[in-house]
């Protein structure tokens, strides 16, 4: 059963075994919150990842880009990380060691994570929480820790503060720009970015769930808010969403919704936001997700994120209970503004056609060519440009104009204010953003957890299958030879090359052990199908293709095979 | 021309234009050393990787592993990093602005980057070189600067100190016991990593070419150096290397060789780094790398990296010159013991078996079983495998065993002091490893600048076009309709989705401006075909078909087109 813990352990003992996943370093000790992917598991998460970024990216208008990991600090106090991106973390006075606040008062409080720091305090005393290291009580008072891990680029002495990234989002906003004028500045348009995004856990648990170093997915969606928005969401009236509407107590009660009703019904806050939910649930499922185990938690007004005005998690069950794993938030127009703000540019926005011209009186600040050409001579143009396109009109003269290091001053004598009429054919605003978020690692931890399958056996307690998609699965095709003499392991060899040698298949030999042996460590590791070679195949050129999840075996020609392999995805 | 300087500026601000490539976080003034790849850059980015990985993942013995960017100190310590990764610095004592040493003195020195600490400060004085900054002659003595980015995984006062990983390989070192089970203890095996690498320059110049944050994909091939190892290096007879073998001074005459000729005659001096050689120019070629603007370059002695045996650098021309973008390194067992002696783990190893049975008498420390087992119960087992297995007999007793966190106290009459006979069937060794270290950015760079031609046209002076294969270029077909109105717009873009729906195949839609705009604006930024929707389309569903390169135009049926797009890869 999904949930069991001690089927979970079980199953991470077999991903370890077999080469899916393992603590990182651990010939060093390991570090906690930091797993490798192993030769399996390598293969399985770069297919995640390519299915991922194939569904978004053929949508049409979205496009993938990359950014650097390093992130200056500038660019995270504008978008609130620093002073927001904490939890509070309690000292022992005693033993100095540090643990997460809330996670001292687990079983002691139903939400401790909601707490503010003198809440936990108060608790903590209130409770006589004891030190998990030394077991006295005696706690220093819950500070906020950032959670993000911090370097310094250049020189330690001279050089600039800078973080770890803790999400991919940023890098896409400051390329905004660049995005804008690829789609030729027609708005909706999205960019993905997938990579490494870091959260300095105090003390992380739960395996692939709470990591220091994560694999990330994001996609942002650029809109006009008052753009009209049809993304035909009867099409998928057929599936019903787990629904939990915001506000809902811990032990809430599902709703049973299809998207379209849910935005009807205005318990989802805007339609593009309904249509990515839809989307993603279709590519979980695509991924493996058992459409059961899969509800949507709509965020409560104090829990959501600094900037989103609706926000929906993707949770997904499985051993460590309900876990959130995509996140899909309508951030209005917060991080854009705020990147703008912070750093000064006016690169951050879009414009919009008005469906008619707007002919208005305005007070311009316009340059006189004969005072202005003689001063500034070759730079006149970009005087000119700066001092018609200033959106007020400067409280006093002179102002002085910087330009790539240089600085020119304006004397008043140089303009003339007066009141002109303009044709406004449109105008300049912030787009919105709606980010699909996905944390790929607790992803691939689910797609594990929902194919492992348990099946008691006479002869064999547990006997273990991955029933993988064969979208995700590392190896597609296992080739036995009966035994490995009198020609069969070179034939089996000569049908695992010819089966690689097609595109995107692959395909390995194993040639030691029982027959039964080997369809078990195939069944363990998700092989979709074991090709059994015997004498008869020497023969006639025929083999047996076994099928993973039903057991049932065909006999066939190699040639009807390899037609087989080259159709079946 | 490439290697026109020049030149290689207008490609730079021709790639920011249209979004393949621009500094990061420029909107906030940019940081050195760190770069954006666009909407179109984040897409060729992609597709070479993907062909790396496909390159080397279809040899059939390789699997690709992933681990964490966050790499405790320990580890470091060990591979050699923390002391040698260093880099030497001058600081002025005026102005305390901190340059690299050895980028002070070019033009002054032909290889300043090979000196020590006193003599660059010789140098230094002897040309009196002014600071950069501020032009006074008062340098502080040159230091060793770390070029890892340190960090804390935990909380600042009592976290690990760590760094951000200078390269890939460390990884795939750590996971070796895992590729090793993998691959059923039978060498040669190898892992790839692809991911970010990090070395905090001090000053980097350079544009792509010095990162601080870099795109690397690495292969450790794991061998066991007894083994006979055949590369049927004559496949790729016809082709001759340009290889300057050790050691030439600084403007070398290149000789021509094939990789088979330059193992015979001991240049290449290992058969294995010879067939990377090829594979890696094989790949390079494929990928668009000019061949004639390729070479190998074997590394002096005293360049050598601390580990490496024989080393090659793969260099590329363009416009800085020969820059090196892989290097391929025979690192004999160095990484493999060094983690094994400071991790004190003994699974960096493989098993090797002989050819026939050796009968050896050993002194061994003999467990006696009525002592061991009444002492330690149910550990008796694991204390005898122990003991058995000691490679060196006790220099006294009694000795200390350490298990999980208990202590076993082995006193001198619990063992037997004996010489005995053992047939050894084999032994452990630890295997070599050779490895060629991609850098993607490099790469990437050295690719565009081969494609990007510049052709005189007498209506347009600059008429660029970007050659790229089609194996990695981001948009594969563009598609013109000759006026938007009349149903041409509309049918281009059913042909846009038609040709999307085939997969990884890339087209886009472009209306606006002059056929002969659109063209050009195709042509730089690689689009291989053009297809042109006009009147004549909407009467009999033929389009006209333009070819990037030759500028060929041929009329045919879209049924005849979506054919000649699925099978144009």
């Amino acid at each position: 059963m999904i949930g069991d813990e001690a089927k979970s352990r079980r199953l991470m003992s077999l991903l370890k075994k077999r080469g899916f996943l393992q603590p990182a370093f651990e010939i060093y000790g390991g570090v906690a919150g930091l797993y490798d992917y192993g030769p399996l598991g390598g293969r399985l998460r770069r297919k995640v990842m390519q299915k991922w970024l194939n569904h978004w990216i053929s949508l049409g208008n979205i496009v993938e880009i990359d950014s650097p990991t390093i992130t200056p600090e500038e660019v995270l106090k504008a978008s609130g990380h620093i002073g927001a991106f904490n939890d509070y973390a309690s000292e022992c006075n005693s033993c100095n060691s540090i643990f997460r606040s809330d996670h001292l008062l687990e079983g002691f409080h139903t939400n401790p994570d909601s707490l503010d720091g003198s809440s936990l305090d108060s608790e903590i005393e209130l409770h006589k929480i004891p030190c998990p290291s030394c077991s006295k009580v005696d706690w220093l008072p819950a500070k906020p820790l950032n959670l993000m891990f911090s370097t310094t680029i250049g020189s330690s002495k001279i050089g600039r503060k800078a973080y770890m990234r803790p999400e991919t989002a940023q890098g896409m906003f400051l390329q905004f720009p660049s995005i804008y004028r690829h789609f030729r500045s027609k708005l909706p348009f999205g960019a993905v970015q997938m990579g490494k995004g870091y959260r300095n856990e105090i003390s992380p648990r739960q395996g692939m769930i709470r990591l220091r170093e994560f694999n990330m997915a994001e996609l942002e969606y650029f809109i006009d808010p008052l753009m009209k928005i049809e993304h035909k969401l009867n099409e998928w009236d057929s599936i019903k969403l787990k629904l939990i509407p915001d506000p809902v107590g811990n032990d809430p009660e599902e709703i049973l919704l299809s998207v379209s009703d849910a935005v009807k019904k205005g318990i989802i806050r805007h339609q593009t936001v309904g249509w990515f939910m839809i989307k993603t649930y279709e590519l979980m499922s695509e991924l493996g997700i058992n459409s059961e185990l899969m509800r949507f938690r709509q965020h409560e007004g104090d829990e959501m994120a600094h900037y989103a005005t609706d926000c929906w998690d993707l949770e997904i069950f499985g051993g460590y209970g309900w876990i959130e794993c995509v996140g899909i938030a309508y951030r209005g127009c917060y991080d854009l503004e705020a990147h703008q703000k912070s750093s000064k540019s006016n690169e951050l926005r879009a414009w919009r056609d008005f469906e008619e011209h707007i002919t208005v009186e305005k007070r311009v600040c316009s340059p006189i060519q004969s005072k202005i050409g003689p001063v500034f001579k070759d730079k006149s143009k970009f005087i000119t440009d700066y001092l018609e396109s200033l959106e007020e009109i400067p409280q006093k003269f002179p102002i002085v104009i910087a330009n790539q290091g240089e600085e020119h001053i304006i004397e008043s004598d140089m303009v003339e204010i007066k009141n002109t009429k303009i044709i406004q054919r449109g105008e300049w605003f912030i787009p919105h953003v709606i980010e699909p978020a996905f944390g790929i690692d607790r992803i691939i931890w689910h797609i594990l957890e929902h194919s492992h399958k348990e099946i008691s056996k006479k002869d064999d307690e547990n006997y273990t299958v991955l029933s993988l998609n064969s979208d995700v699965v590392p190896i597609d095709f296992s080739v036995y030879p009966l035994f490995e003499k009198d020609g069969m392991g070179l034939a089996s060899k000569k049908i695992v090359e010819n089966i690689r040698s097609i595109k995107g298949i692959n395909a390995n030999y194993d040639g030691s052990k029982s027959i039964g042996r080997r369809y078990a460590r195939g069944d363990e590791v998700g092989v979709p199908f074991a090709i059994t070679v015997d004498h008869q195949s020497l023969e006639d050129n025929t083999i047996t293709l076994r099928e993973r999840d039903s057991q049932n075996q065909k006999r066939m020609s190699i040639e009807d095979l390899l037609k087989f392999v080259s159709e079946y995805k």
